[in-house]
C-alpha cells in the first residue's frame, strides 16, 4: 500500500451511532477512499446515509461483502465481529473492530495510535481491535506520563455520555428531560430508570461486582500500555450528557512527578490538548465543548495532596470520535503511511 | 433543656434553598418549636414562607433578632455568619451554622451527629458548625469503616447537583435544558457556561489549583473524624442533576478490609441505608431517588482490584437535607435529648 493509492473501505454497522461517525470521519479527514461499502443487518439494508456531499445506500452484510475490501471498519457489536471479522480478514481486508469481541485475544493487537501503533504491525488474525472509549481517552492522556515516570496505580471515576449506548439512549435521555421539564411521567426504554437529571453508576455489574466497562478499563489499559503491573481501580458512571466522556483520574507513579512536569509533558503530547486554565471559564475541558472534536483534553492537573509525587487529572474527549470512530480511522491512516 | 420543653428556633437565611429545607425539616420531624423566627436580609423581609400547614412571615435580620432564641440555625453565607453568629450566641442561642465561616475554627466543633456528636458538647463560642454537604455524606458512610480498620487514604470524585448552588442555579439548569431541547441558544447566569447536558469540574480553583470545595473535603474530613493523618485526594464536579450528590469513593485502610465486612458494618450503621443490589434496577443509589429523603445511601461496595484490602464505594444523599438542613436539625435534636 502506498499513500498515493486509494482504498476500498467497508463500514460494518454503518447505521449505528459509531458507524455514522465513521462515515463522517472518513470524509472529514479525506481518507483516500476509492469505494465505500456501507454494511448493516438485513433490517437496515436499503437505508440511505449521508456521506460527504452525497449519499450511500446500505447493503446487507453477508459472507461475500468483503471481496476487494482493503479496510473493514466494524462497529456492529461483538457477535457480528466474531462471525464476520475472520471472514473479512480471510478475504484480504485489514479488520479494525470496535467491539469487545477480539480485544483481549493475545493474537489481536489492541491499538491506540498515539500509544502503541507499533503493535498494529503484528496481526496474525488480520484483525486489529479498537479499545473501549473510556480506556482510549485515558491512555492517550497517561502515556507520556507513564513513559516518564512509570505508572503504578490509577483510580478512575468516569462521567460517561449516553451516546455511548447508541442513538436510542440519547433519545431516551432527551425525551425524559422534556417529560421532567413538563412535569409529565418519565418513561425509560434503554435505561433501567430515569437518566435525565440523574446519575447512574453501572447497573449491571459482572465479576466481583465490577461492571464489564470497569473490567475493560482494567485489562485494556494494561494491554495497550504493555505493562501488566499497572493497577487500575475503576468506577464507571453514566451522566445525563448527550456526547463526550469525562474522567476524574488519580495516578500514582514509581517515580514521583509534579504537576508542572506533567503539564510540560502533555503540552506537546500526540492527540492531547492541554486545557488547564483554571481561572478562565470555558477554557477547561467539558464534554459539551469536546463533542464533535478530535483531541483528548486534559485539565485540572494537580499535585496530589495526600500522596507525594502523585497527580490528579480531568480528562475529556468525544467518545464517538476519539473513543471509537476516529481511533479506528487513525489506525488505518497510520497503516497507510507506514506501508 | 428537657425533652418535654419547647424551643424558640430562628432560621437565618430562611428564604434560601437550605433555609426553606430547614423549615420543612423542623416541621416534618416534629421538632418541638414553641416559636419560629424566620430571618433574612432586608430585601426578603415581609416574604411569606410555607411552614407546615400554615405560613410564616420573614423578618429582617438585626442585632435584636435573637432575644429568647434557643437555637439559631444559620444558612445565610459566611459573612452573615461571621457577623451575626457571635451576636446570636451572646444572646444565649446555640448557633448551628451551615456556612464555611466557622468550620475550621479550633474553638468551634464541626459536627455530623452520626460521627462525632460528642464534639458538640464543647462549644466555647456558642457556635457549632455544620460541615460541607459533600463531606457530610462521605463521613457518614466511612465512619464505621474507619472505626474498624482506620482509614489511610481516600480518593473521592463527586457528582454534585445544582441545588447546592441555590435556587437560581437549578433554574439556570432547567432553563438551559429547555433551550437545548428546543434548539435555542443557551444562556448562563449562575454557571460560567452550559450546565445542561454537560459536566463541569470545579471552575474556580483555589490554592494549588484545588477548589474551595476540594479543600473543604480534605480539612473537614480530618476534623470530623478527629484524625489528621487521613489523606484525602478530592476532585469535585458539578453534574446536570437538580438535587442529590453522588460520590465515587476509593478507600485504603491501615488494616485490610473486605467488601463483605464493609457491608456487614454498613448494614446497621447510623444514618446509612445499604443499597447494594447490583442486579436489581432501581435498587441502588441514584440522586433522583435519594432526593427528598434523609439517609446516606451506600452501594457498589467492591473489593479493590489493584490494592488488596482497599474498597470502592458509591455514596449518594440529598445534599440539601443530610448535606445541610437535616444535619443541622439533627444536631439540635440530639442536644435536646442529651440535655
Amino acid at each position: 500500500m502506498s499513500h498515493d493509492q486509494s482504498f476500498v473501505v467497508a463500514v460494518v454497522g454503518a447505521t449505528g451511532a459509531v458507524g455514522r461517525e465513521m462515515l463522517r470521519t472518513l470524509e472529514q479527514r479525506n481518507f483516500p477512499v476509492s469505494r465505500l461499502v456501507a454494511l448493516a443487518s438485513k433490517r437496515s439494508a436499503g437505508q440511505v446515509l449521508p456521506y460527504g456531499k452525497s449519499e450511500i445506500v446500505v447493503t446487507e452484510l453477508g459472507p461475500q461483502s468483503f471481496e476487494g475490501v482493503h479496510f473493514a471498519l466494524f462497529s456492529a457489536g461483538a457477535s457480528v465481529a466474531r462471525e464476520y471479522g475472520p471472514i473479512a480478514a480471510k478475504a484480504g481486508a485489514i479488520v479494525i473492530d470496535n467491539s469487545s469481541a477480539w480485544r483481549m485475544d493475545p493474537e489481536v493487537p489492541l491499538v491506540v495510535p498515539e500509544v502503541n501503533m507499533a503493535a498494529a504491525q503484528h496481526r496474525p488474525k488480520g484483525i486489529i481491535a479498537n479499545p473501549n472509549c473510556s480506556t482510549i481517552q485515558m491512555v492517550v492522556a497517561l502515556k507520556p506520563l507513564h513513559d516518564a515516570k512509570r505508572i503504578k496505580h490509577i483510580v478512575v471515576s468516569t462521567y460517561q455520555a449516553t451516546s455511548g449506548k447508541g442513538h436510542a439512549a440519547v433519545e431516551d435521555l432527551l425525551a425524559q428531560a422534556r417529560a421532567v421539564l413538563d412535569g409529565k411521567p418519565v418513561e425509560a426504554t434503554v435505561f433501567p430508570g430515569q437518566m435525565a437529571f440523574n446519575v447512574m453508576s453501572d447497573w449491571k455489574p459482572g465479576d466481583a461486582d465490577y461492571s464489564e466497562e470497569e473490567w475493560k478499563m482494567v485489562h485494556e489499559t494494561r494491554k495497550i500500555m504493555g505493562d501488566d503491573s499497572i493497577g487500575v481501580s475503576p468506577t464507571t458512571v453514566r451522566v445525563p450528557v448527550v456526547n463526550g466522556h469525562s474522567e476524574s483520574v488519580h495516578v500514582q507513579f514509581h517515580e514521583p512527578i509534579t504537576a508542572e512536569e506533567a503539564k510540560r509533558l502533555l503540552r506537546n503530547a500526540d492527540g492531547v490538548v492541554l486545557a488547564d486554565e483554571p481561572y478562565t471559564p470555558g477554557k477547561h475541558p467539558t464534554p459539551a465543548a469536546a463533542s464533535g472534536t478530535d483531541p483528548v483534553y486534559v485539565g485540572r492537573i494537580r499535585d496530589d495532596v495526600a500522596v507525594k509525587g502523585a497527580l490528579n487529572l480531568w480528562v475529556v474527549a468525544d467518545n464517538l470520535r476519539k473513543g471509537a470512530a476516529l481511533n479506528a480511522v487513525q489506525i488505518a491512516e497510520r497503516l497507510i503511511k507506514k506501508a
